[in-house]
């Protein structure tokens, strides 16, 4: 008898122990997978050109033949690209299903389809849309056989978190001017352990949703202190606001109206759009509410001299300018690419291991997988 | 020069032998693979633990990096799931090619589109919708170059029924209480063959759809009785009739009007929807038509004590109650798993191999397929 | 740092010397793959039976667990279904993103789209349709990480001309009525070298499209000549005259508007359809402009005694009559499968290895191609 499965709805569900074990573990699985992915060159014995052809290899087989279903009630290409990717990389299949395919609820309850689902896949990845696919999501969680993961909702986006999580570890050095230059440089030349990230300041500038709600319940318990400056109508919902009243949270959050006042010392810059999918109707009344919200150089001239900016993307250049957006503060792009290691870390961890839980000491799991990729390449 | 591929529209192209080959090999493959499925728990040296990483092994490489065509004019969520799932778990791709792909014949000709398919993938798996799609569809039959495999049409759905007659026997100790107990226990074990099925009295209560259509060509050749209860504007059309005759199966069925009469001394009672996808406008009508026809304990007092339920799903209240639907009666959940392992089989079989009949005697194809696991995973 | 990848928009954009490398490779990788897709036999110890399991053998490493990214933004049966099987076939991925999933350049600027799919994707299969989306997808090219690969656009299709040059190669024996029927024979038994094509007279009669624009800028290059027949309002337009120019292809091809004197001498006869999707409104106007147009062997009768007929499918009646289209001289479903091999050769060099110069000695790549199968199969 399998115990219940692990599912994942925000990382309010994690221990802090948790999340940093799953993105340690995307930090691996990005180390070891990148050279494979590398453009393939002929082998040349005299020169030893070690990026041959990979034989085969992966870098976990926990996924091998196995398939996740993506349910998603919206586009969302990223995460979507992201899970497909992942998939692909771990041996298995991401079989995605649109609103065309799987209306959760609509032609079959929302228990028969966990059940029907769960008894041929191995993992769910939901991206439900308005409030009766979220009812519907824990009808999907609790009949499910296999672990379900939240892809995106309009309450929560854990994944996005993590991908900005490894994204700040990744740039450690980028606040911490000195000491970790070398590391930055060593971690070019070998899987090299994530570097360490020291306290940060990180303010969140804009409309209050799902990526904010999950940084509310995930950064102040790093130890990091979060500032967020929103209109007052566009806060976060009272069900969010309890989630972070539980984990205690609260005391390392300052609430702002002025954004000048929430970038003043940070380290970190983020927002989001101002009007997101199925909000196009309040545009105009949005574009009022969040006038002065644009991240500038001048609005965050209070910040620290090498403030970074991130963005869960698309972006729309009402919330940012290109000066920012497309400059060296900006690490849209690299945390774009790590959706696809930490989704890939969930993967793995959740739907191929059904184990969240570091309670093996983390380099057994490593080690095991080291051998298995050698025992494949043989 | 290969011989001609085989296609299969229906179990009426089978011969009894043929369908109980695919059966066993179903039972065959489902043993094999569950294992592989479950998730991944690191190898330990010290317990033994035999749920080690899979390395890569395949229950069978005869689909090995080919392709499926996966033609669908309709929806089909369960279809598509079992197709997609099998073919990964076969090391192949099933490619789901939706109305908005292709149209059979519509933009081109249905010969040409056959042919252009077979061409580069080695497996077509058709559901038609309407009558000119089920002509379009023997062209597609006529002028392929690879197997064609009915996924669903109005008429017939094969592949229901093998996932039924697999779940009936899977469940055979139930129909017979005491002596295969001890099969059952040993089933959990080893890779058992799979139990043999008593001859059952199997009622049908409800629309006379394709589902039915296929149990009525089927489950008398193999020894079961049928006895089917629908009001006489739904009974099945002329051509599936001349099949029933052909195959002399028409003295193993019995029709009735009144369900009662019709679940009497049933071991399985069997229903589906009433209003199938395209039916709606005539919903009003077909619920007073089948007024009283809902599978209820009440309604089914006179059948065998232990009676089961199928039902291929998606359910709609109508046709049964909570009470049977969720009880331990049925074995509707198992069913619609089953439709992943028997789609599986046939996808081995039908497009991997191009081998339906069991000429080569059963054990060495067994035998063969083990020993190309243990040289995968050496 | 890597190089910059290496793009392809037109058959334009490459040297004759690429072109026929890019042929042999294609030619390479059908000849290897073809048996391994045949249906699976159980091996026979006896009698020796070569077609045995193939043991997950793949016939490039180059792609595995990758993943191409197929922009589609109109539908394209054919050369999506040879993009899915070709990655397949190579061990990765095709990951189909239709309009309803990325519309490039509405939701997010072409230029993050590129930095995103490039960040996670290994190249980008782009089909786009209008002005607007052209002008995209140079954003495409200009910022993605990975190679873009043009699948079709209004003005160009350098996949098709590629698999018509296979095909023309692989029917050599044709033009050249008896020294080749030898070799022909040869081709059967082994993995032989593609048969050289003698220099031919190629006419195009019909609409001046994308598949006419490519022939344009290739078969003058490689030593054929080009006569084309097309009303005087259906010419390319300048911007496709210009490529022509520059490489020096105008000498090659003459211009008619009487089809009969087009086809007089040709080797080969193309055509295509009249009205390409989103032309149905000039449908009226279009039929009369190519009135007489109708590839017909009456109409034929000056070319070659045993000239050959190419079409890019789908095909209408209008542009080709039943005789000649489903006759001994049409090679249209042989083309349409080397879609299929010529764009898996575009995904191994130009996704797998960003190589599409034969700088290294073409056997360098054959073996080290077949080592690797070795190594895999051992």
């Amino acid at each position: 008898m399998l115990p219940r499965p692990p599912h994942l709805m925000t990382l309010a569900d994690l221990s802090p122990r948790q999340i940093n074990h799953i993105i340690n573990h995307a930090h691996s699985l990005k180390s070891r997978s990148k050279p494979w992915l590398a453009p393939q060159v002929p082998f040349n014995q005299n020169t030893g050109n070690r990026n041959r052809p990979n034989r085969m290899r992966l870098p976990s087989q926990s996924l091998f033949s196995k398939t996740i279903a993506l349910l998603f009630s919206k586009r969302s290409t990223r995460t979507r690209i992201a899970a497909e990717t992942s998939a692909e990389l771990l041996g298995g299949k991401a079989l995605f299903l649109g609103r065309e395919d799987i209306q959760l609820g609509v032609n079959e309850s929302a228990r028969d389809t966990a059940q029907v689902i769960s008894g041929m896949c191995q993992g769910i990845f939901a991206r439900v849309g308005d409030h009766s696919e979220i009812e519907a999501s824990l009808e999907l969680a609790k009949y499910s056989n296999v672990p379900v993961l939240n892809a995106l909702s309009s309450l929560w986006h854990p994944t996005q978190i993590l991908a900005d999580l490894l994204t700040l570890h990744e740039h450690a050095w980028a606040f911490n001017n000195v000491a970790l230059k070398e590391e930055k440089k060593n971690a070019k030349r070998t899987v090299s352990k994530l570097p360490e990230l020291k306290p940060l300041t990180i303010a969140y500038v804009g409309d209050c949703a799902n990526v904010l709600n999950d940084m509310l319940v995930t950064y102040p318990r790093l130890g990091h202190k979060l500032k967020v400056a929103a209109p007052l109508k566009y806060r976060p919902p009272t069900e969010v606001m309890e989630r972070v009243k539980e984990l205690n949270c609260d005391k390392g959050i300052e609430w702002f109206e002025d954004p000048k006042l929430a970038v003043q010392d940070a380290n970190v810059i983020v927002t989001d759009t101002w009007i997101s999918m199925g909000q196009e109707a309040e545009k105009a009344e949005r574009l009022k509410a969040f006038e002065g919200y644009q991240v500038t150089e001048e609005l965050c001239k209070g910040a620290e001299r090498d403030w970074k900016f991130l963005h869960c993307l698309p972006r729309k250049p009402d919330e940012v300018d290109d000066e920012v957006f497309y400059g060296p503060r900006s690490l849209a792009f690299p945390e774009a690419e790590n959706r696809k290691w930490t989704i890939m870390a969930l993967f793995d961890l959740q739907f191929g291991r059904w184990n969240l839980d570091p309670e093996q000491p983390e380099t057994a799991f490593i080690e095991e997988e080291v051998k298995t990729g050698k025992a494949a390449e043989a």
